[in-house]
């Protein structure tokens, strides 16, 4: 089989740490992988010089991720069109609000045959419900597209510290074909059959994570915090086994579940929003300004949609955890009666 | 039926919070159990006054948990026989290390169909091997013996923060019994039949933490950390299966699993002596004198144990985190090396 090209499609923080990765892969498999690897960036203006010529010719993402060089393989091309055209292999790491923009762009330029992989995290909310970004991708363009997803932070990936991640893919050679080209001896790679349950978890946890927070806020200990983990850990599994039919609870015990969900409720930033929703009576619009410089927050919209999913199938009671973050997150309940709500948890019976 | 009575064999830290909740559950269950509750408490003098007396006169064990009042229904007897003679369910919440001796005393003087737990965190460890608290207290005592484990410290539990717990019965009836007797709406019950799983992992899980507290003490991120996490829970699974055949995977998910590696993970003893261990190259012994004043801890010593049954089986290398904690913790392996006997981990492949 001939080599295989690759196209990155986005170069923010994830972006370009991940393209570092690809771009040395594919530098020691040339039978597998074309050396040159295209990767599509939203272009800026950077200290008056465009960041694609930066990237081009400094070979650093001095905007997203400054301090790391990327391997001179990676090239950098502001055309969508041209950055996807002849690819077999595209890897999605957008924000997800520009996915749907850019498929429309690149459809009918796809080579034939091409497969895809998100790394995104979130769901698309549609109004009527989630959608899974991956299905979005898929769609518009009519590849397979796999899932990436697992306790990865993007700066520390790029600054080679071990950790791992999940490959979510319905068939198994797309699924190997990805792994060899992101797995080092920093990032290993497991792969899963269950893409659905691997992508709704870089969704939920986030939820969990405002949970967990709330607990910091509180002042209570690491166990009540654990226990909050943990009860959250089995409303996503209940969540998987509602919506996403055949979701496997073997897909939680990897990096894309419980390290994901660990790593998220102590560290995350959606975890310092469910401790400030304690210590502050703003609202989540108010705090965004303040901690996130105007960026939004996952958590709260995915909250808001899941509950609304509950609502319509009348699965509120078996979700408390969810619910209670969601309207506390509105600012319709008091933080402090985030325990009391968790105390018949169904989990109990 | 009859109410039951119930005997507290244990007084420490642990037993005295439980013997908080006790108590009360057996004044709020008149049908169900007797109102006297005995707890068996090894004699000291404190301040020139025997415990027994001080516990039974202020209602408060000034030495093992200060500052909580104890019910006045809980009666401290210093002769195990006297405390153990006529009940029908014993709780048993001793240090590991007198638990032998104990059972040795009481021998011949059991109630005809008590039943027990063990809420006593650990191995016995015996030279050929490792073997269970419960099962020890069931040769012993020729009793069912269920066991109690989650993600559970005294002090927390005493001040009535909310968290969880699994009980492991291989009977329903026992466990839903002891359920009854143990739960608040602070301290909630799981009960799983798989009972051997659940005490492994209050063993088990303070071998991954001394690994989590070596990625904190060479100074690794939030992800890092989660992958060892996660991959230690990997080897908790594995070593289930091989060694108590029947473990299933779902009691991973309880308090006794997730939970109280997760809560360990982050704040016990041996984090901060995996840490210790990174940071200075004194050894274990000297460190115990240092941070626990002569106590010791009990990672280095499962580790111990474990790996030499790993050994036996020829299976050490399906557990490269087990042995890597165990050689560092004997000091005959860098922790700086930590990290490089975990990237080809049979969980990658
Ligand atoms: N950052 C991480 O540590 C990390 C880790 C794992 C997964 N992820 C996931 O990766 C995804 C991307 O995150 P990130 O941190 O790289 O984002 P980022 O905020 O660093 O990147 C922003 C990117 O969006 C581009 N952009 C801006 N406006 C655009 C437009 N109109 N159209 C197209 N592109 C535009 C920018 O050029 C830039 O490349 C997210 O879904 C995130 O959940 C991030
Ligand atoms: N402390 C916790 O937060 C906690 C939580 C969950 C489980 N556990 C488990 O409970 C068990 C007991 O722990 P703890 O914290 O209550 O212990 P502790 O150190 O507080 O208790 C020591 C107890 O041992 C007794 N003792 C001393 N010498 C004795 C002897 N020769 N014979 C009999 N008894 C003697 C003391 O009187 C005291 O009651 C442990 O296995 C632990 O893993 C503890």
């Amino acid at each position: 089989m001939a080599p295989k090209s690759v196209c990155i499609v986005g170069s923010g923080n994830w972006g370009s740490a991940i393209a570092k990765i690809i771009g040395y892969n594919v530098q020691r498999q040339p039978d597998a992988f074309e050396k040159k690897v295209k990767m599509y960036m939203y272009e800026e203006i950077v200290d008056g010089r465009k960041l694609t010529e930066i990237v081009n010719t400094d070979h650093e993402n001095v905007k997203y991720l400054p301090g790391i060089k990327l391997p001179e393989n990676v090239v950098a091309i502001p055309d969508v069109i041209e950055a996807c055209t002849g690819a077999d292999m595209l890897v999605f790491v957008l924000p997800h609000q520009f996915v749907k923009k850019v498929c429309e762009q690149m459809k009918g330029h796809i080579k034939p045959g091409a497969v895809a992989i998100s790394m995104i995290k979130g769901f698309a909310i549609t109004g009527g419900g989630i959608q899974l970004i991956s299905h979005i991708i898929a769609q518009e363009l009519g590849t397979e597209c796999a899932v990436l997803m697992g306790a990865n932070l993007a700066k520390e990936v790029a600054e080679e510290e071990f950790c791992e991640t999940t490959i979510g893919s319905k068939t198994d050679s797309t699924g190997q074909l990805f792994k060899d080209l992101v797995e080092t001896p920093y990032f290993r790679v497991a792969v899963v059959k269950d893409a659905d349950t691997v992508e709704m978890c870089g969704a939920l946890k986030n939820v969990v994570a405002i949970g967990a927070g709330i607990v910091d806020g509180i002042k209570q200990g690491d166990n009540t915090k654990a226990a909050v983990i943990r009860l959250g850990l089995m409303e996503m599994i209940k969540f998987g086994e509602e919506f996403f039919p055949g979701s496997r609870r073997n897909t939680f015990f990897e990096s894309c579940g419980i390290a994901d969900l660990v790593a998220t409720c102590h560290g995350g930033r959606n975890r310092m929003l469910g401790a400030a929703v304690v210590e502050s009576d703003k609202t989540i619009q108010e705090l965004e300004k303040e901690i996130l410089k105007g960026q939004s927050f996952q958590g709260p919209l995915v909250a808001r949609e899941v509950c609304s999913m509950l609502e319509e199938k009348g699965l509120c009671d078996k979700f408390p955890m969810f619910v209670a973050v969601n309207k506390i997150c509105q600012r319709v309940m008091d933080p402090k009666l985030f325990i009391s709500c968790l105390r018949n948890h169904p989990a109990h019976l």
